[in-house]
């Protein structure tokens, strides 16, 4: 099993400026990975609180023996919460950040993540096929 | 509909160092509000958890369409939570940040903002009216 | 009394640019705020020159007892002028700083404002309704 | 009555790493405590949220007149939480920061703690026994 | 078409400490890429040189109307060659940056790419493998 | 008809130290600058202060219709004066900004023009040929 | 001859906060100072407005053949005014700059003097003294 | 046994400014300590000198077989001298750096111990009590 | 003779973007620039690697009696080559450096160039006539 | 009685590079320094150490009663030394800081005094003199 | 067999400011390196390329087994080149970097060397002398 | 005559850690140093403490005149004593630094030293040969 985790304001995707985003809400987008990785369990967690996230990194890696593998978008959370961070460094499975847009052509508070170092490695600006990406890059 | 959104510690208003702030909670300053402004609707929402603020953000801007302002006074997230700041952007309806005090005459790390750039406008240092006065931006 | 300082470049609003900044001059407007403060006379003083805004404050604070609070929108002078800073602090009546724009959300450079830990409060993004709050928090 | 505050990814003590971290979770060194300080009453409260550790500080201060000190371990948030290190300035009783590993023989990020200066004081790098410490000289 | 093109130093791989990276040189890798994207030729260049790597994308870019795709590793030259990025930023053709380690792990100055900015994405800590998402996210 | 501006400490050119800078006053160079474009009206103006110098772009901007470019050389100003740089901004004539010296062989300060982003280019370096070459550069 | 040149606030001495600063006005002092030193006629010049200040000092550096000194109290100019520390070295007559308060003592931004490093020394922290000690340096 | 040895400036405690820090000397402190621990010999050493400092901590370190620990309060030093840091690393002893105040609520420059890291631990802001928790950490 | 060295990119003058920076290549602005200076041999080097760059201002400076200055456009090689500037250094004929935008109002990290220290001056933003304007200067 | 006190390398004077600094030592200008005031007895001491300077200062303010007075030239102790200006700090007697040379006008590291801002003010930049100066200002 | 490495522009010692520098070219001093090592060979190679110089320590690295040192000079490549960094670290020969100069007496950009924490140490100031040390050292 | 002064923690040499930089103390090898340079007689010098540094390099600048020169290994004292770096300044004799290690592989605050700019030259990272080599340089 592998789960994705959406930090902040991801649960917005397909409802936010449609004309930009698109209308493809993230559960349509699930339903194409589930697609593509017909093999792999898939779940899904969002939330737009620090502490959830971690209590789920914490449960994933704990009490969760069938989890092989985490795809985490921390969202805005990447570029301070060192609390999420610890939280990756202190399971055993790999977790692969992914950002949907390429960070580092955005502001330059987003140019920095403090998760990263704590991941085995990120993908950013390859839309929402960063996702598929990861989860193949777990796969392997 | 108007919605004061307050941030962490502002629920001790009226009941921390009264000698200093006051014996007038945020409650009492609420009714002059709202009889300042009684053809408004006025509602309130305060939490000292970050994610709970983004989720209050989101159900005004999108599942709320009476809601046509929102008066926010992020407390001290305003000095780092990147994540309200996204929430703020992702809502169509105009945001205008109060802080009570005059952050600028703080300490330097209270004189930055990241939430004040996703605003329409902040207001500081003119104490409780501040509230006030954005409502009264907002209906302009 | 209440007399609005206007800093350098704010002469020409109405002018420059009038697609974007609308075709109402600051005088315009001085009309507006005059109706809308029918019992309390509004003083307007524009310089583009540091030393006259300084020798103004000077006026106001020390040959001028009617005079209750200063409006003031240092315009790029509030990024740099430590003198203006100091003329504020060296006067008893309360000064509050306006900016048209939200200075959090423009340059780098204009985040920071020198002379607002000198001010009572700020209000900025909220256009040239910002003069009209200043001056009713004046009055509060 | 004294309150121990554990932050984020503490619950896992005990569980995480044990050939590093040795397998005595918290509880077990709570036991401990509890057994030196047997004539006071020792409160304990983990959490991975932000919100509601600020929440318990705020409860600890206002509603619980017999809770005469808070040890705090803050974990990751020390380095960037100002919401929580506002609570701590906002109740009257006293805060000792703890920290098990020597923050500042650790990252360039960690050597700072922005919760520190609103804190009586600091003990950190002694381990577990930190704790103990901690409570002594509240109770000194 | 889609060309790899590599920067300085990665011409040693699988003759360079064989025990920690393996002893499978790139032209191993290669063979298992074409392997695995059999209907698009993958063409291969590898510089040490920053104005060769400069001229080869300009080659690519504006002669060689079959190449759909760039993936690119440039090293070391990631944290300091302006003028590949701007190479990159002068073609039409779409760019993606690997890194075989995750550099947001390693050495402070090896945490900011400058080219990042002007690639479509970033694909970093994912191993050889990060080459053939790379390809892939183009293919799709 | 083009102006040349002279900012700070200009009027001394000639009087100053003239075993380095020559006794060539600016008087005497604006002679040779009329008679290398004597088909131009060449306006000359100097002022030490800050004010003056944003009073005149302004009347240049504003009220001089046959004014086509502006010769700038802010001196001192150069480096802090984000006032003048809005006044710049604020006219539709283009500005070239000249300095004499080379400003980035000089102090660390002198290296970074605040006012030269506002400006159309800058010529620094060149000596007062300097102020030929941008009046050639407006005229073509 | 030596001119005594007062920056921007200064005019206020002895009107501005009497309880701190004492009632003393400059012109007093100044009596106090010519009499110190009858011998040597005192010039005095105050002004708020930096392009002012610095035609004070051409003025006395270029027409003013009788003036040997300078002692200056550049006020907030002293930490942003690359022109005035320019027209100090423009000059042949030694600038001693005065300061009434310890600006090392005083905020961050006022450890930075810009303009002392064109002066020939500087003399802070001493009260109105310091004038006093700055006019002995210049006859010694 | 165990040593304590006190920076500079702190062979003043008692003396200095006795209605702020107590008319308790360093002595009278000295004798509570070792009434706390009567089984263990306690030793004093205190120096201004950086070098005194120095040597001492290798006579502990390698002449002196009996000796268990080390608790330091190197005053001002903490903050620069990399030469001490380097002395307590070069020992085998146990170190616990202890300051009287809370370092990281006084001035910007107190925040950061450049001899923190080299130590076990450090406790700071419990006041005279800091020693004694300092050398129970090291008895147990 | 006077040299044209052209640096990274700048080969693909007119072929990149034409609807932005037009369809006229480099070498259609030298025939104009020979026109304009029929008296004075032009000659021309373009080259995208730093090395080469070196290697041609070596023997313009050593072994080309007749090349009496050179106008340089290091593109981005200006914002980090040391090596360049320290090659412009070590020739005796004077270099003036070119950009065709203005520098000063792009992205921060080419606010500065590491080149034009080492050269005679800098002009910039005046597009391709600037390397017209730099002759000139070099001829005057 | 005042106590002149130097710090390192002051011993130098009138020996080290005498064409430059003279060949006047301070034993001489000490003798100057006693006839221009007969009335007060001048103590002089000098130090290479740190913590000599420091036990001299705690013995001039605790163990000499008729010392009213201290002029510090602190030489480059002034630039780093904080446990200096911690015994500055630490007594109730006047400390005036003297530089010989103007230390904003070398090297940016002597720009800033830590030393400064515990002393009641500084003189910089006035050869010798200031010492005499200082002694007035303790005087006056 | 030892090799020479010279970066870019050290190829015109002996024939740039033959009056500074002296008339010696490396050719000359390479002949006294060679009669000081008899039983040593000394290869030589310098290029302004970086790219070039990478190849050359691969070469060496990897393809020369009787090389058993290199000496480099990296000339400005020091300051920035990480890919030259990366080539040290990826051979197995040591690498002793020289300059003839000491850097930490010019210019501040020129103090910090990239390269040298890749190499096994570094011998700056003692002009080409320092060749023959590396080479002994070595040898030793 | 050449002396050696060892700084900081250098006296600890072969006692300190023998597994890791052997049993070989300073002594020793100063015995080795003294045969390969039979003809130069050497003097050594140790201290921990800052001013006796000062004060030794005093004596053989001053006193000594057969000193030709000094190798010195400043220890920690290398990254902020100023008061050395004055020290050596101020005698003629050559002074070359040496560090054991190679500094700049190290933690950051060791890769700068502000004792280097004034000495001739650096050598370090070659072990205690770098004492030799630098001796060497001395007679050469």
């Amino acid at each position: 099993m592998i789960c994705i985790i959406n930090g902040p304001n991801l649960n917005l995707l397909g409802k936010r400026q449609p004309e930009i985003y698109g209308s493809k809400s993230f559960d349509d987008h699930l339903r194409e990975i589930r697609a593509e990785f017909p093999d792999t369990p898939i779940e899904y967690f969002q939330s737009n609180c620090e502490g959830e996230i971690i209590d789920k990194i914490h449960h994933l890696g704990y009490d969760n023996p069938e989890c092989s593998g985490i795809v985490m978008n921390p969202g805005a959370y990447a570029h301070y919460s060192i609390a999420i961070a610890d939280a990756i460094s202190s399971v055993n499975i790999p977790v692969i950040e992914v950002h949907i847009s390429n960070i580092h052509a955005r502001e330059e508070f987003r140019h920095k993540s403090v998760t990263a170092p704590a991941a085995k490695g990120m993908i950013c600006g390859l839309g929402l096929n960063g996702y598929n990406l990861a989860i193949r890059a777990l796969l392997s």
